[in-house]
């Protein structure tokens, strides 16, 4: 489902039906479930949105539209109330706008759920001294434990995985890496306003070695050989860390296969996507 | 971070300050990185919460705070407005409630971004006679392009992957099984209002054979056999298709290596979560 401006006028759609009734209506677009989605973003007084709504929702009903969606830029802040008194209800906000939907028939409502998930990765960058690279970090869970971690960070909507490991690396880091594996992923819930969150560990190996930290987030960063980093009590007493480090060796030592991206085409999204799988043993078995 | 409800009055805590000063705030909570959560739940007239609001933020600019969150229940939605009046945007919206951010400081802004992906799985359930599970479904990309597929939906925030494969299949065909792994999964971008989308494939044994239908999405539902599902022209033409049939011949002919769900507890979430790896490799190694 897309969001497309509308080509039609500013204050709404004239609409006459008959060559007798003429009402104004709000400039929609159809969806592709049977909806229509209103992409507003010239400025209007509230009081002449009310009266466009109703019209508008009597008119959809008339045409049997399910779902209505209204886009409001912030800076139409002035509507929202206007919209939620007319029935509508919050889908899901961004920094620039925010999201209503209303149901039209008596049926159950089927518009899909707003974003669940929040994705990060961890990056394990192991050079051939078989030393690993990690950071202390300036805030967050891990400041002031003493602690030298992995380098993680957030997965961006629009960002591949294996991007985003590579992107944190250089970031905080300076080092540049070429992509692996992702070794293991990790499923949490509740951790950010009831959202649940995925992390991928990934496996890189180092293209560079000369480390210039970010100081904005990182207290410190270093090569530390792995049996180091391993002992950390802080690893061993962890079962998330300590399956890492048994991951690390896994791989390291005994051949362990992870999932590794592999770029397709898609009937349904236009760009090219990723999938993630077992590499190894799938090219072994064609 | 969590959003507790605060203990103090509903119209704000009364501040004084050596004796002399005496201005009303806002209830709000310190957050765990140096913010505060105001977290209303009762009325309050619009010009009552801007003169709150504006003494408010002035109180936790002297504090030292930084990121200032309010939540507003849909309920209170005559706030909205005055909250983006005094410099406040929009952080995320779940249907029931909107929450606005602040930042104080001058220095960068380190809000963490809203939730960015959704999440869903593929079931590939495969009985002893090598039959595979497959639906027609009513409504979607897949409606009335004759095609059979595996089913699919939605993981929620706060479920399993594989808790969400087995509710499907038994939602959609009625079928009991048991989750076996995750043989690949698959990241694609822009799928709704500009988030990312990760799709989780999964293998699962069928521990129930009889079919009972879902009425309000399934058009159908029947054991296929294997090579028929595979020879269909649209698995044979689209890429993550063909592959998710690769997959599934490599997993049952030369033993591919998936992902499995393993159990740990957490350093930093109280709940048991879930680290999915390659459980074969890995136990073979340690």
């Amino acid at each position: 489902m897309s969001v497309s401006a509308s080509p039609t006028p500013l204050l709404g759609d004239r609409l006459c039906e008959n060559g007798y009734e003429c009402v104004k209506i709000l400039p929609a677009t159809n969806d592709a479930h049977g909806g229509v989605i209103v992409d507003l973003k010239e400025p209007m007084d509230s009081e002449l949105f009310a009266t466009l709504l109703r019209s508008s929702l009597l008119h959809w009903k008339k045409q049997g539209k399910d779902g209505v969606w209204i886009k409001l830029p912030i800076e139409l802040v002035n509507l929202v109330e206007t919209a939620v008194k007319e029935g509508f209800w919050y889908h899901h906000a961004e920094p620039n706008y925010l999201m209503l939907v209303y149901w039209i028939p008596k049926t159950g409502c089927t518009i899909p759920p707003n974003a669940s998930h929040c994705v990060g990765v961890g990056a394990i960058v192991l050079n051939d001294k078989k030393e690993v690279l990690v950071v202390q970090e300036k805030r967050g869970g891990f400041h002031g434990i003493g602690v030298w971690k992995i380098p993680t960070g957030v997965v961006d909507a629009g960002e591949e995985i294996f991007e985003a490991a590579i992107r944190e690396v250089k970031e905080e880091t300076g080092i540049d890496t070429e992509f692996m594996e992702v070794l293991a992923f990790r499923h949490t819930h509740n951790s950010f306003f009831g959202k649940s969150d995925l992390s991928f560990v990934c496996m890189l190996r180092p293209l560079s070695f000369d480390i210039k930290k970010q100081d904005l987030e990182i207290e410190a960063a270093q090569w530390m050989p792995f049996e180091e980093f391993a002992d950390q009590p802080f690893n061993q007493m962890h079962e998330p860390f300590k399956y890492m480090i048994e991951l690390c060796l896994a791989k390291v030592e005994n051949g362990y296969d992870g999932f590794s991206p592999r770029p397709v085409s898609s009937y349904f999204v236009e760009e090219l996507n990723c999938l993630y799988l077992n590499s190894h043993d799938l090219d072994n078995t064609s």
